[in-house]
């Protein structure tokens, strides 16, 4: 080959492989602010080679919260949506639940009075919701609900409340030779009938809170059946513990909106090189909700304050963001 | 650029980037016997593109054993091996061991003595030797202990008990487009202090037994401590279940060398497409060791007879093997 051949293949073969940084069209859906600024500044400096910030892309990890990150999480979470409308599909097997609390009320539509029950009762709900069934059953159940089911407020179907400049971030950050993980309280069953095809977060990449399971034969065919009973908790400390597990090494760059995503960003924070922690603030009263603190869901306020000492990068979803959903015009 | 330097920059970049199908060389170390043509014959059959077997390359997961099946497990599991010289490490700051069991017998050096305390005296050993250390700390001794530990028979670092024809095994299905995990009754941590340079697993492709940990601020630092306590052990029943918690979906293909990897092997079998199940003999006493059943380690026995009637690739190290380790002349 000639060496001008050479140098043509070798562009050719760089164009079709390299990891692109996007060019002028990155991030179409983040506003030209501070936290755009930040993102692009931090995957500038640790994917060029040579530089002392530079990380080899297998140690390119990120990590991103669920509820209230990638997709809203009012007026409650998805997940107990889905629980709710699985409690009124089941009713029918379950005449005793009518005269029975959490259920009794749940079916007569006051949510409050089921709240009211605590924790205790949202945990009854979620074991009757998410066990006695394989694990394929349950996949098939919660794909069924997402493609039938549609958000309270905007009528639209669930998947559809993701937000657009985290889509983007996402498919930036791979783009940029990042494995994209998700690290939720969500349940990770639940969110694997979906993760693959919203975000492009494969089932593996997905770490979530889980109920326990037991391995059977039925028929001699092996089956994983879903038991109600706690296996872990994806929450506060349990991020890390989860990272830990699952993967194995510290993220160079955390994603989350609440104080429950307070000890991931720390543990992601706390590693000796670069690192990006961001929480994206839920301040759009409009266009989707504006909440912090106080709240009955997604609360953030010792995170608030620690990414103000620390220097991490907080979004506005009503500054930073030109559109949050898709669906909008 | 003319037609000639474009079909060139193609050939080029496909030689680049392209999942080769090993050619003439490849399984080196396999001899050309059933074994080697099964598993050659089932991964051109799921990588050829419209054909009904054909798999895409997110699906190709590979789930492997490590005791026994990546690298040997005799005269025992060579974490045990690793926690007897953690024992006599730590022995000086605990003189209270030396009229104490299972801890006198070992340091004694009566393995006999220490054994015949069962499953009690092996959790008390690997609890003492594995907790009560940040996960920091404790990958740190591992890799030391890597670094200057020799197998008792062989006089090599253990690393280099790793059975060559697996290595290419591992490799050979890469560059198909599999993603190969470790799913193994070892410890997480432990594997992982090894797993990628050894194996080119990287951390998060890696399943195993392991333990609770605790977060904790120490000095403002996160850190997470092992503590005495089992989390999940990762054998038996539990090979499906901690598959489906951490890949969330079914491997088409299994490798295993024992009845504990019998319910993994069974679980990837179960699917509905085209899969692959492969057990390990132990059959080369001069070379390896020799046992199937009954063996105090790594037993063989149910596993089989399914093997048989089921029709699973059985790779007989004796006959199926050019070369075990890669130290051999």
């Amino acid at each position: 080959m000639t060496r001008h051949a050479l140098a043509a293949t070798q562009l050719a073969c760089w164009l079709a492989t390299a990891p692109l940084a996007y060019a002028a069209g990155e991030l179409p859906s983040w506003n030209d602010g501070q936290a755009k600024q930040a993102i692009t500044a931090f995957v500038a400096k640790v994917t060029k080679p040579g530089t002392p910030d530079f990380v080899p892309v297998a140690a390119r990890i990120a990590v991103f919260d669920n509820d209230g990150t990638l997709w809203a999480e009012q007026p409650l979470y998805f997940q107990f949506l889905f629980a709710i409308d699985r409690i009124k599909a089941l009713s029918s097997e379950h005449p005793e639940w009518k005269d029975q609390e959490p259920f009794a009320s749940l079916l007569r539509g006051d949510l409050k009075a089921t709240l009211a029950g605590g924790e205790h009762a949202l945990m009854e709900v979620m074991a009757v919701t998410h066990s006695n069934l394989t694990t394929e059953e349950f996949e098939g159940i919660v794909k069924n609900w997402l493609a039938t089911a549609k958000h309270p407020k905007t009528g639209r179907p669930y998947t559809q409340m993701a937000y657009q400049p985290m889509l983007e971030l996402l498919a930036y950050l791979r783009a940029n030779g990042f494995k994209t993980f998700i690290v939720s309280g969500g349940g990770i069953e639940f969110m694997r009938a979906f993760a693959e095809k919203t975000y492009g977060v494969p089932p593996e990449q997905v770490i979530g809170s889980s109920g326990k399971t037991k391995f059977e034969l039925r028929d001699g065919k092996p089956v994983l059946v879903k038991l109600p009973e706690i296996n872990f908790i994806d929450d506060k400390t349990g991020k890390p513990i989860g990272i830990n597990e699952h993967i194995g090494r510290r993220p160079i760059a955390a994603f989350g909106n609440s104080d429950g995503d307070l000890q991931m960003l720390q543990w992601t924070a706390a590693g000796p090189d670069a690192r990006f922690c961001l929480y994206v603030h839920h301040t759009d009263a409009e266009r989707e909700w504006a909440y912090d603190h106080p709240s009955h869901i997604g609360q953030l306020d010792k995170g608030l304050d620690e990414a103000a000492a620390k220097g991490w990068t907080v979004a506005s979803m009503k500054d930073d963001w030109k559109r949050i959903f898709r669906f909008e015009k």
